[in-house]
């Protein structure tokens, strides 16, 4: 059965990395004793090697062995055979290129359709969405395409931000932003905000956390949606 | 003699569309009855039609004819004829996809070189950078390349934001976007202030309006530049 774990940020203000998921990450990952993740997306250009390390310690808890994708000599393989997968967060540009690079698109499609548990958090949430169209990131890399893994039929905004009450600042709003996606796209835009994550298990996708989502859809008025609410259809 | 303003905005915040640089306009469009609009960026979705009808009245006040590029019969023909050029805001995605589209941006880079006053503002001063890879649009268009006009040496970040004090938004600030850039791409990053621009004048570039710009070179602490500077060596 796919089960996928969407989540809007790994870190919550205040917290440390992941704390917040740790105990639904404890049930997704249950009878898991190893781990591929994917550094790809490099936070702040820090190395895969240092990723996967800050990464190690955190999964040392629920008793599962971390180990980057760069550590394989046939990353396409390695997906394969991956009892679960993570991908963690940085830049979308960069991350959705190097996927690119070594195709590893349709494996991570194949592996989570075949019911490798997966988890994805900031840019490696994007990801799962039908595009990349709706990242917050800077351009800094170009991928071939802003195609992604679609493990939902609707397109995922994380960190989603809601606009600055007294703000001065003239540049768009992320509202702003999604609304001008709209004038060219067709599919839904769910904003998570930090804190906020969807768990899909099979076709059943349930908003979780503590906070509304706020959902975009093509030519009506964004509205919010109650934790635990059920998206299966959302298209 | 080249002459260029590239502007972080439109609009100052309390300001109306273009008021505070109608003084520097007054000067940079001397001797220009007629302007070729490009309303590409489309800012919040805006047909062409209305963004032309929205700039219009401002340059009337200059004694300055304004026709849109999407009025003529061959837009490439339109920039080499224009007596001046002015691409207003919105989405550089959409912006450069369509730029690529009509095959302009050499057309306009070669009219600039010689000597067709431009204007940019917000995505329309994105481009005049080598890469549009630092702006701060959503990717909603998906263009064949991210090189845009390069009438600098370098790239632009227009409506830059300082980090906001006491954030408690876990997303990256648009410096830690502007150093993950830099992992990737060696060209320094200017980021421009609302109600900040840079004249450039032949191969004079200085930076202009009330407030510092910030400078981002690989592998350097930014710095503050004061208004006045001189900008022509940068790269």
């Amino acid at each position: 059965m796919k089960k996928v774990i969407i989540a809007s940020t790994s870190t919550v203000f205040g917290g440390t990395y992941l704390d917040y998921l740790l105990p639904t990450l404890a049930e997704h990952f249950k009878n898991v004793s190893t781990l591929v993740f994917i550094p790809f997306a490099r936070p702040g250009g820090i190395s895969h090697e240092e990723y996967t390390e800050k990464v190690k310690p955190v999964f040392k808890q629920l008793n599962i062995d971390v180990k980057g994708i760069h550590e394989f000599e046939n990353p396409i393989d390695a997906i394969k055979k991956a009892e679960a997968i993570f991908t963690g967060g940085g830049n979308t540009f960069v991350l959705v290129s190097m996927l690119y690079k070594f195709n590893l698109l349709d494996a991570i499609q194949n592996a989570v359709e075949n019911g490798t548990p997966y988890l994805g958090t900031s840019a490696g949430s994007n990801i799962c969405g039908l595009t990349m169209g709706t990242t917050n990131d800077m351009p800094i890399a170009y991928p071939p395409s802003f195609r992604t893994l679609g493990l939902v039929s609707f397109n995922l905004n994380p960190h989603y931000l809601d606009p600055i009450e007294g703000s001065q600042h003239m540049g768009e709003t992320r509202e702003t932003r999604i609304g001008e996606f709209h004038h060219y796209n067709p599919q839904s835009v769910l904003g998570l905000r930090e804190g906020s994550w969807l768990e899909v298990l099979g076709k059943t996708i349930t908003l979780k956390g503590d906070l509304p989502a706020r959902l975009f859809q093509q030519g009506k008025e964004a509205v919010e949606i109650e934790t635990g609410a059920d998206l299966s259809n959302l298209r």
